[in-house]
Formats: C-alpha cells, sequence, structure tokens
C-alpha cells in the first residue's frame, strides 16, 4: 500500500518497499517557550530555520503545529506553513486538534497534506474525515476511541478498522489513511514496548496500512533516551512502522533509520549510508580545517 | 525452549522469554597478532585479562578460540580455557575447527559448555555430535552444508532442521542445538540482511529453536560498522535472535542490547538500563573527579 503525498514541486510515496520516511517534527511550539513567543509575534525567523534544518538532516516531510494556547490557530497554522514552504518544497503535515485550523491549512495548501490527527472517536472522525476528503488529503488515524487506549493489540487492529472504514464511508481511500498504533512509556509499563510492536505486526499483517508513531514516548523518564529511541526505531520498523514524527537533528535517531533501512533492503549497496557518512566527514573537516 | 549452560558456579540460560545473552567473542587470536603471539608463548595474561572485560561489560558467556595456525591447537585451547576459569566463572562457548581440540577441552571442561560449531555436512555432523553428547555439551548449528550457504530462507530453515535431527539421532535434545542462520554482509549483497531476518522469522515459527550469529559480518566493508551492528542486534531480536558471540566492549552493541531487551520486554521497569547509566555515570566521574 502506498501514501503518496505532495507539495506544489515534490511527491513522497510512504510504503513498506521503500526507505523509511522522517516527518520533522521540530516546528511545534509546545514545550519550546522561545518558538511559542515568536510565532505569536508572527516572526517565522525560526520556523524557516527548523525546516530548512530538518530538511538538511534527512526530514523528508515536515510537521507543522502552531498550538499556542489562547491564540487564533488557524491563522498561526496558515501562516506557519506559508513561511515553511517558502524556504523547502517536502509535502507537509497539518498538526492541530483544533478543527477549524486542520480546515484554514487545508484550504491554502497546494498538495497533498497529511492531517495530524483523526482518532476513532464517532464525533472527531465525522467531523474531519469529510475535510480530509474536500481536500483530497491524507490521514494519521490514532488507534483509541472514546474508551482510551486498549492494551490488547488486536482491539487496537479493530480501532484502526474502524477508522479506515469511516474513511472509505466518506470517499477516502484506505491508502490515505496512515495508523498510529500508539507507542506508550516502558518505564510505565514493561509490556507497552511489546504491545506496540505486536499491534504494529497485526495491522501490517491484516490491514496493510502505513504506519507512524510518536516514536519519542517509549523513552519518557529514562536516561539515555536517544538510545531508546534508536532501538525503538531499528525494531519497529521491522514489525512494519514505515513513517514516523520524530526529531531528525537527533543523530541516534537517524543514523538507526538509515542503518535499518539498509538491513531491511531499502538501500542498494548501501549508497545513501555511505553518502551520508561522507556527508558527515567533510562537515566535520569544514568546522575543524586545520586540527584534523 | 531453554538452553542451559553451566560453568561449574554458575548457569545462564538463553530463551526468548528472557533477556538477550552476550557471548563475548574477544578471546580469539584472529586478526589479533600480539594475542597470537602471546598465546603460542603460554602467556595469558591478556586473555585473563579480555576475560574479565568483557564480563565487566556485559557478557554472560565467553567464547574461547585458540585457531592460531601451526600451534597445537588442542592443548593450546585447553590452556586458555584454563586461563579464562582462574578469573571468571561464566559459562563457556569453545570455539574451534578442530575435532580434537574441542574434544580435548570438552574432557577437562567442568560445566556444560557450548561448541561453536557443526555445520549441515555430514561428515562434521558425525564426527561432532557424538562428541558434545558425550560430554553433555550444547552445540551451534550453521545453516550451511556441503553445497555452501543458500540465499532462500525456507532452505536455510530446512538444513538448521537436518542438524536438529541429526542431533536427536545422537540423543542431544533440540533445545541445546541453537541455529546460526548466517549474516553476510549487506554491502555486497542488498537482500542479505532481509535474507537472514526472514530465515530468523520462519526459524522462530517453525523450530522454535534458539538463535546465534556472528552479527557484526552485516557491516563489513562499511563506514560507521559500529551503528549498522548496532541496529542489526534491535531486527534480529526482534526477529527471533536469543544470543550473540560479540564484543561487548563495543558500547554502540552493548546498549543497542539493553535497549533492545528493554523494548521487548525483558528488562522489567528499565531496572537494568537504569543501572547501567548510573555505574557507567560513575565510571566517568571516577575518570574525571575534577573537570567534571
Amino acid at each position: 500500500m502506498e501514501t503518496v503525498l505532495r507539495s506544489r514541486s515534490r511527491e513522497v510515496v510512504i510504503s513498506i518497499d521503500r526507505p523509511f520516511v522522517i516527518i520533522g517534527e521540530r516546528i511545534n511550539p509546545t514545550g519550546r517557550k522561545v518558538l511559542a513567543a515568536e510565532m505569536t509575534a508572527g516572526v517565522m525567523d525560526r520556523v524557516r530555520a527548523d525546516a530548512i534544518a530538518q530538511v538538511e538532516a534527512g526530514a523528508q516531510m515536515l510537521d507543522v503545529n502552531a498550538g499556542v494556547p489562547g491564540i487564533d490557530e488557524p491563522a498561526l497554522l496558515v501562516a506557519a506553513i506559508q513561511a515553511v514552504s517558502e524556504v523547502t518544497d517536502v509535502p507537509i503535515c497539518i498538526d492541530s486538534s483544533v478543527i477549524e485550523a486542520l480546515e484554514a491549512a487545508l484550504a491554502v495548501y497546494q498538495g497533498k497534506a497529511l492531517v495530524n490527527s483523526v482518532t476513532a472517536e464517532d464525533e472527531r472522525m465525522d467531523r474531519i474525515l469529510p475535510i480530509v476528503k474536500k481536500y483530497g488529503a491524507a490521514v494519521i488515524g490514532m488507534s483509541n476511541d472514546e474508551t482510551g487506549i486498549t492494551m490488547v493489540p488486536q482491539e487496537r487492529v479493530e480501532i484502526a478498522r474502524r477508522i479506515i472504514d469511516r474513511a472509505r464511508y466518506y470517499g477516502i481511500p484506505p491508502e490515505d489513511v496512515v495508523i498510529d498504533p500508539i507507542a506508550m512509556t516502558v518505564a510505565a509499563d514493561p509490556q507497552a514496548g511489546v504491545i506496540t510492536l505486536e499491534t504494529m505486526r497485526l495491522i501490517k499483517e491484516q490491514l496493510g496500512n502505513n504506519m507512524t508513531c510518536g516514536a519519542s514516548n517509549v523513552s519518557f523518564g529514562l536516561p539515555d533516551r536517544p538510545i531508546v529511541n534508536a532501538a525503538f526505531f531499528s525494531v519497529a520498523m521491522h514489525a512494519g512502522l514505515t513513517c514516523a514524527i520524530t526529531n531528525p537533528l537527533v543523530p541516534e535517531v537517524r543514523k538507526a533509520v538509515l542503518a535499518s533501512d539498509l538491513l531491511l533492503g531499502h538501500d542498494e549497496y548501501a549508497m545513501r549510508w555511505i553518502s551520508t557518512f561522507r556527508q558527515e566527514r567533510k562537515k566535520a573537516a569544514a568546522v575543524e580545517p586545520v586540527t584534523r
């Protein structure tokens, strides 16, 4: 199953048969006070810089979130997406819990965006999915509903199936629903990782949809988080994860994704692995031209 | 299925339901000129130091190889194992292509060793397996035979099955045959990783035996090998790998194993992950008490 996203000039295909797609997560004011203040003031320099840096570090798409409390979020989200589009041409993941913001962003976006996200809650599905259809977008479906998050993998699959069915009802094909099987922190529940991985395996086997994940949740509260996240990417990619909203500026994560692509047969003759290594060497040499 | 190995005083259990077992690979003169010269001269100080260092770094077992060309390998292997036994009490993996060396080592070893290794070649099986049985040891079965290494996963499974059947014929139970599904370098063949992982999945599903692997083969010829190896451990553990002969002194590998154990539900409340992190912090503090 292929999920195709587009900007005005570029196309990204998410598929189990292709290299993993990193969706850069940095353009998000949650927990970033300086960015939040700047965005509120309409200053988009940092948004642009974050967009450029993430694409340079390997992000094939960018998540854009403008969720500053008390702000006119539809207007701010539109402005942030416009700022991003000025400096990069990668497709966008429109990230908001405010439906009016999603719609405003979709209305101005020139391309096929990924909407982040809808749950299996009836009221959310019936409001968000028609908008996704109207603008010809794709959508992330979270495997939880009104009752919360189940810890039974097969139940998460059924919840995902409900979103896919409802999307079909509204005219959205299954390939345009990317499932988030939900990763929870292993520090709190030793079985959290196993449950997420088993959900991925079942979704791959029974549904075949592409999958994304807020991967860094797994390591919450632990030391050495980048290494736990890196290992999670490797095991999750083997279980069927095909994209993730994450920070490509964390070298451990980016390299784990590249190495796993290589091991899973998505990097012929290791060309991407080797060229990434060479670029890094060049950058390092440029920083320290004499002492090395 | 549980493979139980023993030294005089310690027991190690290899199982898909338990933490991954690292078998330290360092005590091997192949490609280590200084070690080879010392071992030839009967000087075992480095063997002892390597044994201690690997156990401190997390090896639950140690591979011992004395394959110096032209040497009396049975005598040297026995001496090396005795040196290792003086300083550690972890079970041993007896590593030799010389059958007389395997037998000499098994004859003196006090415990239940793992023999490294037998292939599915008739002549090798019929000489090695009776010795393994005679000394009550376990054995690593390599998934290749007289015809070489097949690139068809199901054929590798059938070759493994032949070893398990022949072992049973000689009185060795299936749980004492640890299969090596064979990892080859991805730089030479883009499908090498996929084939090994699929073989692991099939062995887990169809046979259920424990599996080991010479994991560092996958990254041969590539830059940044420890990171490729680390990612390989994560995906392979998810596919069913339960132990590996590797170097625990490479921090990337050791941490990938610990993090993957955590994600696969083998580290309750992340206690091993957190305690390892604390030990490292303590060591770092001990090295640089003032400047930090």
